[in-house]
């Protein structure tokens, strides 16, 4: 009764006009790399929706979606950075934006707990501030490629506390296991954090809900932040993992580089500290050795 | 110095290698069609930041944008979809899920202004409600692609006013420029609206922005929406256009198709309308005959 005759590809060729109609409509950009990105995000959003035949109720799923990721986004919560994560975009990005330069240290997610104005603690510090969990001495040297110390390089710890949580998603306004210390003049740096546990990332929203629904995990193997700057060199934002770690094959960020993951060496109470002091409970130490490419090494 | 040595194919093998391991974590997803949208999703995405080789400031730039973009939306404001219009993700959806059949009356975008619970008004009856604008009378017949008329077809019908705003865009909780009504026994049916006129969409937002960035213009070419419902045939959901606009090439949401423009016929003031009954001001005459695939055609 009813013609349902189309060809394929009469059908693909409409398809392939609209998306360059899309693409021409920059033409008009007079920022050429924004031209690039706009058409580029076209491109592959256009292909998207054709190579998985997107229905339009998966459509209006996918904008309710990200509705949803908007809504509980605000100043304390970022839950598009955290979509990014998940879905290994954050780390591809930084894949491609730190390129592997002679032996300088890798680097991994920045995450959404950064906070600018941290604590400066001194050399043999502690940056827990009340965070409770297990004492951890934190020492390393920074050098360049070249091998030659970098003194005075700026080095931010971050972490979570022993219950998982940055002190930023707490509502009480504490600043704790947070803090940064500037190396010594032969590139040494040594403080005391806590030992990182595993901890899910914040999953009582839409990328939660996305986690569970295709079986996911949300949790992170456990880690310890770091940003290391100094003049000349490029920028390390990285984590160090713990070696025995369960998690180190399932972080739902895909943040685990193997050369980032360390020995926390147990120590037991009262344990000398290497400044002479003892402390009275268990504790752990680990060497993180850092190595800045130079700073005029970006993409590939 | 430094030892810049580091291989293309290295380089590009670790940014395969994590999207691998990205795609992998999916494995764990029960529904196979969810597995198969969020890998299609991520191997766009990662395609994406290694095609541009986006920087980590064109990652932070994209969060910020996505976040505003969710910032804006509330019940009354969908800036999500506002920007799949936009990039003509809306479009590319619709004809995916719109293949032609027969003659079937071609698809354009929902767009965000419908409302459910619209107005019930007679045939020859107005949807205007006090919305301003030169008086329309549309009149057509609704046919099955064999030809058959289809009567008691529900038709709803919504536009913006001659300010270039839909009802919704006020604050006063108006309900004005839309109704609907069915199909009489033969397929027919008749009701005045306003003379479309073409109007920008809402661009005070981050999407507006991205169109003032790359030099884009926001403005849609003048329209009538019509989404058209009855038994056994494939909801159409689509625009009629008015032939002479100039806008017709440009549409900000390329939702422009050649067989949806229609000739506005105008008629002086007081020229005597096909009841017997006359108006006082001029006016415009349209006829759109509309042809509904089966309902079991979907996507090709």
């Amino acid at each position: 009764m009813t013609d349902l005759r189309m060809s394929h590809d009469e059908q693909q060729a409409r398809e392939l006009d609209l998306t360059q109609r899309v693409l021409r409509s920059f033409d008009t950009c007079a920022d050429p790399r924004l031209r690039e990105l706009m058409r580029a995000v076209v491109s592959h959003l256009h292909g998207l929706i054709r190579d998985v035949r997107l229905t339009e109720e998966e459509w209006a799923a996918g904008i309710r979606f990200l509705t949803e990721v908007g809504r509980v986004s605000d100043d304390r919560r970022q839950e598009f950075i955290l979509l990014s994560d998940v879905l290994g975009a954050s780390m591809q990005t930084i894949g491609v934006n730190n390129r592997a330069v002679g032996d300088a240290t890798e680097a991994t997610v920045f995450g959404p707990f950064f906070l600018e104005g941290s604590p400066h603690v001194g050399q043999g510090g502690s940056i827990a501030s009340g965070a409770q969990g297990e004492p951890c001495l934190v020492e390393g040297r920074v050098t360049n490629t070249a091998g030659e110390p970098v003194p005075n390089a700026r080095i931010e710890v971050w972490e979570a506390d022993d219950d998982g949580l940055y002190d930023l998603q707490y509502n009480d306004g504490r600043v704790a296991a947070r803090g940064h210390l500037f190396t010594d003049h032969d590139g040494n740096y040594r403080l005391w954090a806590i030992t990182p546990t595993p901890y899910p990332i914040p999953h009582d929203g839409p990328v939660g809900a996305m986690l569970a629904a295709t079986g996911r995990s949300p949790m992170r193997a456990a880690h310890l932040h770091f940003m290391v700057t100094a003049d000349e060199c490029r920028t390390l934002v990285t984590h160090i993992f713990v070696q025995g770690d369960a998690l180190l094959e399932a972080d739902t960020v895909f943040g685990v580089k193997e050369s980032l993951v360390r020995e926390f060496e147990r120590q037991p109470a009262s344990t000398p500290i290497p400044d002479g002091s003892t402390v009275d409970v268990p504790w752990t130490k680990v060497r993180f050795d850092i190595v800045l490419g130079p700073s005029e090494v970006r993409g590939s």
